[in-house]
């Protein structure tokens, strides 16, 4: 692949041995979560969730964090593995992760008011490029940082679209923030609302990467009041979440209209590749819908990106699937590519979250996501190794 | 494959020559759906969805189905399609289908009251088993008929589940009843709800194979404002809905408790397989249900069967391999099963759902879930006939 002399240009220019963690590739994680101090603060001061809330559990003061209303189990324990850059570096370590690209976790600032929400966003956004650019160099690669960043927009309730325009083009003074992670609300009516033309516009122009990460999965009342923890919400809602997102996108012609834009898919696109050719038949099949796009929606799948956080290699073998077939699915036709199918593909872990229930060296969840990429069927030795990490340097403009 | 000698075995007694239909593979739909005309009828006298109205189409007065409150573009169009049974086989002649298994479509009873549902599950049953009763011997097969049928129960709020499990037992009087179809509510609280261990009890005793079929969908709001016709809630909503009833199914031990029960998703399982990783790691994640299952989740996935409604190849194979793999997830451990893979799968159409907008001779809908076994990975050309027709024979009982 045409990468490769690139990157041993680069590791060769650099001066020094490559240090055994770069000896096959490097591992770059797209999926990896802070809340930033002040961000936990603010979550500290409200009194509704999302908030941080000290709970007596068992006799014990502890900090929860509680997502959504009427969270099962009294929310989730948070530490400093929330918000300390310590505790980032050192989970790195154990898992010979040498950059990871670090993204303020869910539910960003749609609970806030439009004021609040600008002014929160504009000093995350330098907190943020300033937890990076005091990260140490990477090893192997001494043109880079450990750590980089996502942004975050003010995508809350009535935000004039213009002000959110004028934070994509302030992202650029931080040279840190790679990219901008958002939810799926946009300011209120969805990602797929004509009020934000001008957004991807502008997101398109910048080349930053957008994440679009679930936060509010679906009406929970579909997954019973049986006590199942948080697996249903969790396993189920936020794909879910994603699936409608993205398809929302597609059938609205953002992707005609904006080709360019660089989407990345949180937990491989949800159920996205999975329903690709039923929502392609019932786009085909549907007289409101059926001549609306330039292409069939399968052809669209092939215009994002995906982390490789799903458990599993038979469904990373299928997000590969669908970013390989899509130009088959043009409107002027095509073949399957097997380079791009694995191009698109980024490795993540999802930190700090999956935390495994007993005191291990190593996190299960990361393993599990890491032996999915190693056992993927249809991506040769190389494309693994993309897969891993030069890819995502790539992609965030780390390596050209 | 075992099954290989035994269909000749059982074409060769019949003593004829096999038909050119049959000379590859028999075709046997599994997902097929009716109206019957008693159930229309209760529709028609229906004021709120779901109903049949008459309605004023541009100065025409056409017959609607509205199948939930503010559907939109005023319902679908429905005809004798829905509900003659000589529309059914010219549809089955015209694309080479041998036998269908055919189920009254949703919304089945959830919307009567305890005692009409008992009496119109009844009232149905055996006008399911006279449809099939009337069909032709089946080309090729002269000891099956064309039709095959799923019966239904009385599965509404309110209704004692004695009464279900005695419509289970009455279905055995009914020979060419195979099966029930149910939608995923069970009596209110969705098929998880420990009130129906009997039932489940029953039918596992019975043989009778279990179709689940969505109808609810998610939450609507989740779509948004934009007129994306029926594309959101077809193509993505069906879908979340089984895929949340089989995880709630799995999550609540009832496949631990009747590991035989026969349990068919519609639409390839929907999510279920893409998601199955993500499921079986969020349940290892979660205190709460770590140690409630047997086994790791992804084992329970090799108990069920899917139709090959997938409309795509990849998404087909996805559905293969859960099932191939399923084992490897087993407490005791085991390994991929290639012949197992493709015996859980079963061809299906989805008719009369899905029309081509325009007036063909072949239906899109049908060879795209045609191509869809013909493309898979992972599958030989015995398993993909096993897909076509030979699974379904078993399973319903029609070949030993």
């Amino acid at each position: 692949m045409s990468s490769a002399p690139l990157f041993e240009f680069i590791t060769a220019i650099a001066g020094e041995a490559v240090s055994s963690a770069f000896e096959d590739a490097p591992l770059v994680d797209v999926h990896t979560h802070v809340y930033l101090p002040r961000y936990a603060d603010a979550l500290r001061a409200r009194k509704d969730a999302p908030r941080i809330a000290s709970l007596d559990i068992g006799g014990r003061t502890e900090e929860r964090l509680l997502i959504l209303d009427g969270e099962p189990a009294a929310g989730r324990p948070v530490g400093p593995q929330y918000w300390d850059r310590e505790e980032k570096l050192k989970f790195m370590r154990r898992h010979n992760i040498d950059v990871s690209i670090v993204s303020l976790a869910n539910p960003w600032l749609d609970f806030l008011s439009p004021d609040e929400a600008i002014r929160l966003a504009n000093d995350l956004n330098v907190d943020m490029d300033a937890y990076c650019a005091g990260s140490p160099i990477a090893d192997g690669l001494p043109s880079l940082r450990t750590l980089y960043g996502f942004g975050v927009l003010p995508l809350a309730p009535q935000v004039p679209v213009s002000a959110i325009v004028d934070a994509v083009r302030t992202l650029k003074n931080l040279p840190n923030v790679r990219g901008v992670i958002m939810g799926t609300r946009g300011v209120g009516a969805g990602l797929d609302d004509n009020t934000l033309e001008p957004l991807w516009e502008a997101i398109q122009a910048s080349g930053l990467v957008v994440f679009i990460h679930p936060h509010y999965g679906v009406d929970s009342t579909a997954f019973g009041p049986r006590d199942n923890g948080h697996v249903l919400p969790l396993a189920l809602g936020f794909p879910f979440e994603t699936t409608i997102a993205a398809s929302r996108l597609i059938l609205a012609g953002v992707l005609d209209r904006y080709p360019d834009l660089k989407l990345l898919l949180a937990h491989s696109g949800g159920a996205l590749p999975a329903l690709s050719s039923r929502l392609a038949s019932c786009v085909a099949h549907d007289p409101i819908v059926s001549t609306r796009l330039k292409h069939d929606a399968r052809f669209y799948l092939g215009k994002l990106y995906y982390d490789a956080v799903a458990y599993g290699p038979d469904e990373l073998s299928l997000a590969a699937a669908v970013v390989g077939r899509a130009h088959k699915y043009s409107e002027s036709g095509g073949s399957y590519d097997a380079e791009k199918a694995s191009r698109q593909l980024l490795f993540g872990t999802d930190h700090p979250f999956f935390p495994p229930l007993e005191e291990t060296q190593r996190w299960r969840s990361v393993d599990e996501n890491l032996a999915a990429i190693q056992e993927a069927q249809g991506l040769g030795v190389t494309a693994k190794d993309e897969v891993r990490g030069r890819n995502a340097l790539r992609l965030f403009d780390l390596i050209s």
